[in-house]
């Protein structure tokens, strides 16, 4: 469970790949990981730094990592990082280490990796960003306890949250295969609705598009068939963090949801951001699970661990940012709608872990968790448009002038994390964005 | 869409396979596909005749098999037919009409093929069967009304149909990871659920433990992201077809599903049949879909084709059975319990189809839909113990004085399905069986 901060932690850390050292997201503490290829080449794994991808493969073939590190650079040379997932956290430290010391200003590693910087790095620019895994499996949570307030009172619900929400971390399965990485434009769905005003459900495109702050949790190595993984070994089975958006039609949601469940309302596309940030790189900013209010049900057993409640909570500020057509076409710059943190989830990514092998569900390399949507207590922290717009009923005015009240086409809906704490180097997850376009 | 009746389904042609004559399941008409290792050896495709099972591999290395059909064999050589299943339905149809040949008595292709036995032909008692395919995702359908029906009831809704029924497919997404071949045993999970009588919830084993009686579609070809599948060509997408037992934990999910569908009670295991029955095999029980009854509402137009109506339903009986620990221990047969008829589906496979990827859904080879159970009219039909017990409220009485509510753990739950109709060859699905084992 305890992730310890050590060197690679260190705010004095700087990098030689300059363009790293007060980098808004890729310092040298971060040293996310992801798969990239440069123009058409084979994607492989990399490491996010300053405005560089450093070359895992290129690393090892250099021998510029051993033991452990070596392994997972060697496992992460192939096309989708599942392998290096597999391998669990031991050899991610080790790499993280070794990195560290190789891209390190003045260190003696450095020295070693220097002179080979035009076979290691790539410019960002010129990388394309994909899929970090194969996705085997991708389970949506609801723990971010506002929303499901917001969306009780939507539904009429009263009280707004169901009975069983302070006690089960409520999730649903998902759709892997329409999983895409930032920047790959998601197309509007048709779907059958009821419009606003009618009685009977037509088809056509989805006429209330909503985007959803969440969190992404990407699961390292599994558990067999019918062996629960406790509360307190959870966070061991956790390999990395991204920001997601489960773009939801909430016109085909609720018409399709009784008695089972969102469905297509939810699998036409969900926009990740591509670089896997690591539990190393966010031990500083891992904070207690907040008090739960004065009569709220104390977690069950197979739900409780006291080192999860010290330190098993994140603190990260996200937010979201829209860039309309309008904004592009005047080199306006984004606009934030919505500012949040990871913090106002009401249960931890250990018990939303417990909560999914409890029965016995197995985990896989590559499965990912959506923490659900993180509002946070003021409307100015509501993390879906339906919430921002009170269900489609009130204009949310832009600075230019533009008025939302669901997203429109040609709208680019940008979700970023940042985890800032006094004495330590801010680190951020990178773009997570995508360009809704016009239904078929 | 049309699947022509050959000489495949001829009901005169015999095999030189001697058990297949008469054969329950696998008469020389049927000729499923499957994944079989013998005593250990590397899993490979096969395909079940009497009660043997044919060795594609050797079949193509003895250079039995050629064009269309051999790079189908060579296709199944794999441990999983992923490959295969995205060859689409021409392999396949080739495959078949060549293996028919080869194994049919008196025919040239037979004097080829003959010889050969020892090497093609390995016992069905000798083989272990697999998961045919690797799994991408589960997609559990709704499409039994009768079950729907019954479900409501249970919940206390009124009407106990939801809105959406008559016009939605309705379904969710379930767990692939955990799905299983007939004959793995599965565990009883442990959750939360809120014990009858009590008013908080509490974690332990399921106490209402249920089977669900449903026909499995695999997907062969899949769609590119957004590019939807019309209903007139959707059954060229479905590869073949199983029986599928979607166990479900009722005290769990009457607890956890409010509001966004059931999760851990359907995730901790599903058991499916291992043979996948072709549509060629299924072609002589394909039907007409049943008239809607009068004042229920017309398909909208992305659901509805001429020739889905005409044909595009099956008519298979299907049944339940239950042998329980203390009828092993007397050697006495298992005993039916339910039986129904895939014809009460109130949606088509190729509704299913057309409205999983009329958002633009990905579908890929290996995919799995059930259907969801299929009741029929009576309680004789009801595909779940939850209906047949009336919630667990009337004493299902069994032969032996034994008497049930829910299941029980040792207790085997067998799924089968046939297709009978005068003029052709029956033909089965071979066993979809799980023992329900006791939690930990």
């Amino acid at each position: 469970m305890a992730i310890l901060l050590d060197e690679t932690n260190d705010a004095k850390r700087t990098s030689w790949v300059t363009s790293a050292n007060g980098h808004g997201d890729f310092p040298i503490q971060n040293l996310p990981l992801g798969i990239f290829s440069v123009r058409g080449d084979t994607p492989r794994g990399g490491v996010a730094i300053g405005d560089e991808v450093f070359d895992l493969k290129a690393a090892s073939d250099a021998k510029l990592v051993s033991g452990d590190a070596d392994k997972a650079a060697r496992a992460a040379s192939n096309p989708t990082l599942n392998e290096l997932m597999a391998l669990g956290a031991g050899p991610r430290a080790a790499l993280r280490k070794q990195l560290s010391a190789l891209l390190a200003a003045g260190t003696a590693e450095s020295a070693r990796a220097k002179p080979l910087a035009s076979k290691l790095l790539h410019k960002a620019a010129d990388c394309t960003l994909h899929l970090p895994a194969k996705i085997g499996a991708y389970t949506d949570f609801f723990a971010g306890i506002t929303h499901a307030e917001n969306g009780g009172k939507r539904r009429g619900a009263n009280p707004p949250l169901s009975p069983n929400y302070k006690y089960v971390p409520v999730a649903y399965h998902s759709r892997a295969s329409t999983v895409r990485p930032s920047g790959v434009p998601v197309r509007r769905p048709n779907g059958q609705r009821v419009v606003d005003g009618e009685q009977l459900p037509t088809f056509g495109p989805c006429l209330k598009m909503d985007f959803e702050l969440e969190f992404g949790i990407w699961v390292g190595q599994g558990n067999a068939w019918g062996e629960p993984i406790p509360t307190g070994q959870a966070f061991d089975h956790i390999y990395g963090f991204c920001m997601l958006n489960d773009w939801s039609a909430r016109d085909i949601q609720r018409w399709e949801s009784a008695p089972l469940g969102p469905f297509l309302s939810k699998n036409f596309g969900t926009t990740i951001s591509p670089w896997m940030v690591t539990p190393e790189a966010l031990a500083p900013f891992r904070i207690a699970q907040p008090a739960r209010p004065e009569g709220d049900p104390k977690p069950l057993p197979y739900l409780w661990d006291e080192a999860d409640q010290r330190e098993g909570q994140l603190d990260l500020e996200i937010e979201v940012l829209i860039h309309t057509e309008a904004m592009r076409a005047k080199g306006a710059p984004p606009q934030r709608i919505a500012v949040s943190n990871t913090k106002h989830l009401y249960w931890t990514v250990a018990q939303m872990v417990a909560h999914h092998t409890c029965g016995g569900c197995a985990l896989e390399p590559g499965d990912i968790f959506g923490s659900g949507t993180i509002s946070g207590p003021t409307p100015e922290n509501y993390g879906s448009i339906a919430e921002l717009s009170f269900d489609g009923t009130k204009d949310i005015t832009l600075a230019n002038g533009e008025i939302r009240r669901w997203v429109q086409d040609g709208d680019d809906i940008y979700l970023r994390a940042h985890g800032r704490r006094a004495g330590y180097a801010s680190i951020g997850f990178g773009d997570c964005c995508a360009r809704m376009v016009a239904a078929k």
